[in-house]
C-alpha cells in the first residue's frame, strides 16, 4: 500500500502508550514526533495495517479505523432543512413521562433538535422552575444576566419587547453575546389569551433560499460582520459577527438575526457603496424569514416546552391580550425560558446511542452465543446469566449489582468460553469486565471481575463450599488457579468490591437449574440503562 | 450632505418610537420598513442631523452619533500581544481583598485579561470552592461534564494527563466543546511539590509569527476545520473547528490547540497532498508554541487564582512529584478549576467603566457648577446636597437613600438651576432622576424625583412644616405647584417611595448650615459605586 502522510498516520497510533483507552486522549504532542519521520516497513492484511517506524515505534491500525468521519454536525450538511409544510402530519415531540423513563423517546427528542432544530416536550408539570429540569435532563442550563431561568410574560415597565403583548417577528435571542447561547428552552405554564401562537422558521433553510436567489447577497451577509449590542443598567454585552456564519468550507453553520439588538450604527464604517449592497441584502433575508410558507405556527399550552436551536432556528409569536381574569376572554400568558448549549446536547444523544447500541450487541449475543452450552452444565449460558440475574433481583440486590450477576459470564462470549473448556483459563472476569467498562460503572464490572476470585476465595475460606460446586466448576477451579492461599484471601477481603463478588458467586452457583423460570434479556434492559449512568 | 443608504439610516433613528431609551433595543424589524424610502428632506446643523422621511416620519441624530465603533473586542486587533519579556517588570496581578472592595482595582484586572488574556489574583482564600466565587465576581460559571468546578490533582486512574504529574505542553481546553468555553480559572490551593510551574503562551502572538513566517501555513490551518473528540463512558463531545479562527475580515479571532483531543483519523478526507501539507503547518505551528522566549513561566501559590482566555492563550505545566508528606522534599499540588465566558468578563468592565465614568462626571459637576449659588441660600449647591448626604449618613439610612440626599439637586447642574432663579419651575426633581436612571436603581432615583412633591406634600400635611421653610424655599414653593390638594397628598402617600421622598426632603432643608461641616464628594464614591448594583 502506498502510506500517506507519515505524521498523520502516526498521530493516529491507537496503542496505548501513544492514547488514553478509556477517553482516546492523546498522550504526546505533536512537536514530540521526531523530524524526518518515516515508515521504515508497513504490512496491510485483514486485521488492519502494521507500520514500523523510523524511530522504532511500531503502530498497528485495525481495519476500518480510518472509515469516513461524520459531518460537521452543526452544518446545514448534518440537517433536515425543512419549510412548515414538512410538519403537516405533526411536530416532533414527546410526552415529558415517557421521555424520562424511555431512552428511545429521548433519543427522538434529541435527535428531533439536532436535525430539525427542535422538539416539543408535552405535559411537563406547569410549574415554575421547570424548564431547569428539563434543560438538566441532557445538558447544562447557561445562567446569563438575565438569570439562570427568564420570565416571558406582559411587564408594567417593560425593558424588552419580550415583556409586552405586542408581536415579535422571527429573530434569534442574544445575538449580542458571545458565546451565543446554542439552545433554547421555552415552558408555557399559562397561555389563555386571545392570540399569543408561537411560530418558528428555519434559519439554515431561509440562508439556503437566499443563497440560491442571490448568491451575492448571501455572501456579503456572510461575510460582513455585525456589530450586535444589548445594554441596561447592569450589563453591556456587545459581539460583532455576520448575520449568516459560514464554516471554513462554505457550509451554513450559524445565523444571528434579530433587528432590535443591531448596533447598525458601526456598520458606518462600510464605504456608502458597501452600506447600499449590505441594506438590500438585509432587507432581502429578512424579507425570506417573513415568507408565509416558512413559518410553522402551533400554539404552546401549559406544560408544553419547546426546546430549539438559537443558532439555527428562529422563533416568533403573534400579538396578544391579556385580561383581569375577568372572563372576557382575554387571560395571561407566562412561558418561563432558560439557555443551554447543543454540545451537552449531542453528547447526551450520542451516550444514550451508545448505550442502546451496547446493550443491542448484548442482546444478540445472549440470543446468538447465549443459546449454546454453558461448560457442559444443564442450562444454556444465557439462561444461567439470566438466572443469575433473577436471583439478585429477588434478594433485592441494587441495580448495578443485579447487572453484574446479569453480565458475570460474558467473558465467554465471542468464542472464549471455548479456551475455558478446553482447558485454558480464558480469565473471563477480566475479559468481560473490560469488555464492559467502556459503558458500566466499576460497580457493575468489579464484581463481575472479581468473580471467578470468589469461587477460590470461598473455596478457600467457607467449610464445605467446593463440596457443593458443579462438576464443572471444581473442574475450572484447578485451571483457575485452585482454592487461594491464606494471603491471596486476605486480599480479595480487603477488596472494596469483595462483599459484592461474593454475592454475584453464590447466585452464579444457584444458577444452573434447568427447572427454574427464565427471565428474558428484554426484561433487564431498563435497569442496565440505569446501571449506565 | 449627502444622505447615506436610507435604510441605514433610518435603521438608525434613536427617537423613543424607533428604540427603547433604556436597552436602546429597537422597536421594529427591518422588513418593517417600507420599499423606495428616502430623506425628502436633511437639514444639518450643531445639534446633529434632521430627516423628515417619505413615509412622514421624522429623525434626528445628534452630533457624533456615528462615530467610528470600537474594533471586535475579540479579535487580534484589540488585544496586546505579547512574548514572556514583556512581563519582565511583573504580571498583571491584584489582592483579592482589593479587587472586590476597589472597583478601579477590578476594572485593571478585568481589563487585563481582555488585553493581555489573563491575570493573576492573590490571596483569594486557599479553600475549595472559592473559585466559583471569584468567577461569580465579573461573570457566571460555565457548567459542563466536569462539574460545576474540577480537580486537578494527582489521581490514581487518571483518565487524563490533568490528574497525573506529567509535564504538559502548551494547550487550549476543551475544544471538543462548541461553544468552547472562553474564559478558565485556575485557583491553587496546594503547591508545595518539586516541580509544577505554570506557563503561559499567547496563542495570538503564535499565530502572528506563524503568518510573517509561513504565510500559506497560517493561510491553510485557517481554512481547514479540524476534528476534535473527547469520550468517556458518559459524555461522548466532537466539533470540528480550525487550529485558528479568523473573523470575516481575517483577523485572528480564536485559537484552539490541544493534540491530545485532535480526532485526527477524519483528516483522512484530506488528499495525500492536503495532509502533507496540513501536518507541516501544523508541526510548524506547534514549533512555534514552544519557544522559549513566548512562553511566560511563573508558579502558583496557594491563594493564587488565575484568570485567562480559553480562546487565546495556551496554558501548559512542568512536571512535578507527589510525595507523602514524610517530609522529603516533595508534597502536593491541588488546583481547583472552573470555566466561565469572557462576554460577561466583557460586560462587567464596561459597567463599571461605565459608572466611575460617570461618578467622574458627577464629582467635576459638583466640584465646577456645584461651587455656585444654590437659589440664593448661604451654602453652594454642592456643600448643600454634601451636607444632605452627611445627615442621611449619622441618621444611619441606607446607602441607597443616602445616595438620594447627595444627588437630589443634581437636575440643577448643566445650567437648570438658573430657569428655577429666574422663575420657571425647571423639574428638577425628574430631570435629575431622568439622568440617574442609566446608573441608578428606583431606590436611588424615585425619592430624587420626588423629593420636590414632598415639600409641596409636607407643606399641605404638616402644620408649621411651611412656617420653617427658607425664604428661597418658600420662593420655589409657588412655581412648583404650592401645598398639595388632599387627593394629590393621598396619592403621593400611598406611592411605594413616598417615606424615603419625605425623608430626603427634610435632609434637604436642614441642609443649608455655612457652620457646618461638608464631607467631600471622594468620601461617598464607594458607597454610590454601591448603590449603582
Amino acid at each position: 500500500m502506498s502510506v500517506p502522510n507519515p505524521y498523520w498516520l502516526r498521530d493516529n497510533c491507537p496503542c496505548t502508550e501513544c492514547r488514553d483507552p478509556r477517553g482516546g486522549q492523546k498522550r504526546f504532542q505533536i512537536g514530540d514526533l521526531p523530524d524526518g519521520l518515516t515508515a521504515v516497513g508497513a504490512v496491510e492484511d485483514a486485521t488492519g495495517l502494521a507500520v514500523h517506524w523510523s524511530d522504532g515505534h511500531r503502530s498497528h491500525y485495525p481495519a476500518g479505523w480510518d472509515a469516513p468521519a461524520a459531518p460537521d454536525e452543526r452544518t446545514e450538511h448534518a440537517k433536515r432543512l425543512w419549510r412548515a409544510a414538512d410538519f403537516a402530519r405533526g411536530l416532533p415531540e414527546a410526552d415529558w413521562a415517557a421521555y424520562l423513563a424511555d431512552p428511545e423517546e429521548r433519543i427522538a427528542v434529541l435527535a428531533a433538535v439536532r436535525r430539525s432544530g427542535f422538539a416539543l416536550l408535552r405535559g411537563v408539570p406547569a410549574e415554575p422552575g421547570r424548564v431547569l429540569e428539563v434543560a438538566r435532563s441532557f445538558g447544562y442550563v447557561r445562567e446569563t444576566n438575565y438569570g439562570e431561568l427568564f420570565d416571558v410574560r406582559v411587564e408594567p415597565d417593560p425593558a424588552n419587547l419580550a415583556f409586552t403583548g405586542l408581536a415579535i417577528a422571527p429573530h434569534t435571542d442574544n445575538p449580542y453575546r458571545d458565546p451565543v447561547p446554542t439552545l433554547q428552552l421555552l415552558h408555557c405554564l399559562r397561555n389563555d389569551c386571545a392570540g399569543g401562537d408561537s411560530g418558528l422558521v428555519d434559519g439554515f433553510r431561509a440562508a439556503d433560499l437566499l443563497r440560491a436567489e442571490d448568491p451575492a447577497a448571501f455572501a456579503l451577509l456572510a461575510r460582513t460582520p455585525v456589530p450586535f449590542r444589548y445594554r441596561d443598567r447592569g450589563t453591556e454585552l456587545a459581539a460583532e459577527k455576520p448575520l449568516i456564519g459560514l464554516d471554513p468550507r462554505g457550509a451554513i453553520r450559524e445565523v444571528r438575526f434579530n433587528n432590535r439588538s443591531t448596533d447598525t450604527a458601526a456598520l458606518r464604517a462600510l464605504s456608502p457603496a458597501g452600506l447600499d449592497a449590505f441594506y438590500a441584502a438585509y432587507r432581502r433575508f429578512a424579507a425570506i424569514t417573513l415568507r408565509p410558507d416558512l413559518r410553522l405556527d402551533f400554539r404552546l399550552a401549559p406544560g408544553d416546552c419547546l426546546l430549539f436551536d438559537n443558532t439555527r432556528l428562529l422563533h416568533a409569536r403573534t400579538a396578544f391580550e391579556t385580561g383581569d381574569d375577568s372572563g372576557d376572554g382575554t387571560g395571561h400568558r407566562h412561558l418561563q425560558g432558560c439557555y443551554a448549549d447543543l454540545d451537552a446536547l449531542s453528547s447526551t444523544l450520542a451516550v444514550l446511542r451508545r448505550r442502546t447500541a451496547a446493550l443491542d450487541e448484548l442482546e444478540e449475543l445472549f440470543e446468538g452465543e447465549g443459546a449454546g452450552e454453558y461448560l457442559g452444565e444443564a442450562v444454556t449460558l444465557a439462561a444461567h446469566m439470566l438466572q443469575a440475574a433473577a436471583l439478585a433481583r429477588t434478594a433485592g440486590a441494587p441495580p448495578a449489582l443485579v447487572a453484574a450477576a446479569l453480565l458475570h459470564d460474558t467473558g465467554h462470549f465471542r468464542g472464549s468460553g471455548r479456551e475455558l473448556m478446553a482447558g485454558t483459563d480464558n480469565r473471563h472476569g477480566a475479559t468481560a469486565a473490560a469488555r464492559l467498562a467502556p459503558h458500566f460503572p466499576p460497580a457493575v464490572t468489579e464484581p463481575v471481575r472479581l468473580h471467578v476470585d470468589a469461587k477460590r476465595y470461598l473455596c478457600a475460606t467457607e467449610p464445605g463450599y467446593l463440596d457443593r460446586l458443579s462438576p464443572a466448576s471444581v473442574h475450572t477451579l484447578a485451571l483457575q488457579g485452585g482454592p487461594m492461599s491464606p494471603a491471596e484471601a486476605a486480599a480479595f477481603a480487603a477488596h472494596p468490591f469483595s462483599a459484592d463478588a461474593v454475592a454475584v458467586r453464590r447466585w452464579d452457583e444457584a444458577a444452573k437449574d434447568p427447572a427454574a423460570a427464565t427471565p428474558s434479556f428484554a426484561e433487564f434492559r431498563p435497569l442496565l440503562l440505569d446501571s449506565m449512568r
